[in-house]
């Protein structure tokens, strides 16, 4: 087998193992939570301990040279030169509140970037991969491609985010004055936008405050999809924090120009 | 057969009908919209119209002395004293989004009161219904029955909404007054947010604007799993307008107190 055919069956494998660790503690009515960040709102739940551990043990079984990064355990080191990068639950919020747009976010990085990336959502079983030559999503209608719809002027854009929950006063400021510019702007739906953008469903996602397990899993599977995923800057995303993906060079360009103008 | 069962059996043919019907135009990337209100966003698609028709077929093979509302085909007399108060597609912006939180709502009403509901997601698979001794979920996890958490303070309630899209600068300050109070606020899930409720997940959803078809079939289910729904003041809401919902007496006194000072 060769190391490329290794990763994506690993990822898969974690993906497999993620959903069955984390489903029975989703709309469970004794679901235990504790405040990680007493500022704001962020509850972990058992089932993002549960979760990560599961996927910690397929790598531990399957490829024990290599590093993980994950939201609840921390790093741990590795020689193979590839890195795991997992968010056990992206959108704890949503996952508390019972909403299924929440997902388990699953990467291998090397040199840096992103290779391949899977964004699982177990409840409505879809699974959306991309990257090492895949850019496909499994769900309730079979198998699907995914691509990207393509370049599209603002005013006929569909914007995601995560705000108003996310981000500086700046920041919202500056993500507001492009949601004055687009058709349609939708809120609160977490990893899931990002999905919806491959799936060539949306245009636009633009968030703040990201970890980089947050969007490892993202960049690969738009990236593979035919999108592009920025900071605000243009430049690299991989590492989180102010992020714009789009559907075609004219929306990112467009958006960045206005973001760029409003955010320092 | 006595005519509760053969209501609730001929809703559920409905809900499968409007299944087959919606499927096919739910990411179809060819979806016809056109805009049916310049002054906004609101699309109305084929699936919308092809859905609307799916149902009032079953129904006039059915019972075709029931009278009808539909938001897209208008009213049907009838002379059975049942009216059916149908939303093809409740969410349209989250259809065409591709999110799996839009919803079919049916409702049957008589001497002006829904006596039993249908909130079905098709994509997930996953249908609520309520009324006429019935109170139970079916969806990825198999059948539950449906109860509201039951009481809770405000400060430990989750609250939903579809505003900021929504309802006057009024109206949207008499939300916030409430959201300010609250645990958690999440934003722009339209009908799923009442069947989240009525599972046990949510305490409020506070909305504004809403047409009769649009809250009929949540009354009825939310109602069912010992939930409360009324406008603002705290008298009926089967019109619509601004309408509150709530898992407990509680956190309905505490939320209805904040927007009866809030708005006129």
């Amino acid at each position: 087998m060769t190391d490329t055919t290794d990763i994506i069956e690993t990822a898969h494998a974690m993906a497999d193992a993620a959903r069955r660790a984390v489903l029975p503690f989703f709309r469970a009515a004794d679901l235990l939570t504790d405040n990680k960040d007493q500022s704001g709102f962020d509850p972990v739940t058992e089932g993002d301990r549960a979760t990560e551990r599961a996927m910690r043990e397929v790598l531990a079984a399957r490829r024990p040279d290599d590093a993980v990064i994950g939201e609840e355990y921390g790093a741990t080191t590795g020689t193979s030169g590839i890195t795991w990068v997992l968010d056990p639950i992206d959108g704890t919020r949503g996952f508390l509140s019972g909403t299924p747009t929440w997902g388990v976010l699953i990467a291998a990085e090397r040199d840096g970037a992103p290779v391949f990336g899977i964004i699982d959502q177990p409840y409505i079983g879809e699974r959306f991969c991309g990257g090492l030559g895949q850019a496909s999503m499994t769900g309730p209608h079979g198998n699907r491609p995914l691509c990207v719809r393509g370049d599209r002027p603002l005013d006929q854009s569909i914007l995601f985010t995560t705000f108003p929950e996310v981000g500086t006063p700046a920041d919202a400021a500056a993500f507001r004055a492009v949601a004055d510019q687009v058709r349609l702007t939708r809120y609160g739906i977490d990893c899931y936008a990002y999905a919806l953008l491959a799936a060539g469903q949306i245009d636009l996602v633009i968030e703040a405050g990201l970890s980089n397990y947050d969007i490892q899993a993202p960049i690969a599977v738009i990236e593979a999809a035919g999108g592009i995923v920025t900071d605000w800057q243009g430049g690299p995303a991989h590492q989180g924090g102010r992020v714009i993906a789009a559907a075609g060079r004219q929306q990112h360009a467009a958006a960045l120009d206005i973001l760029s103008r409003h955010a320092s």
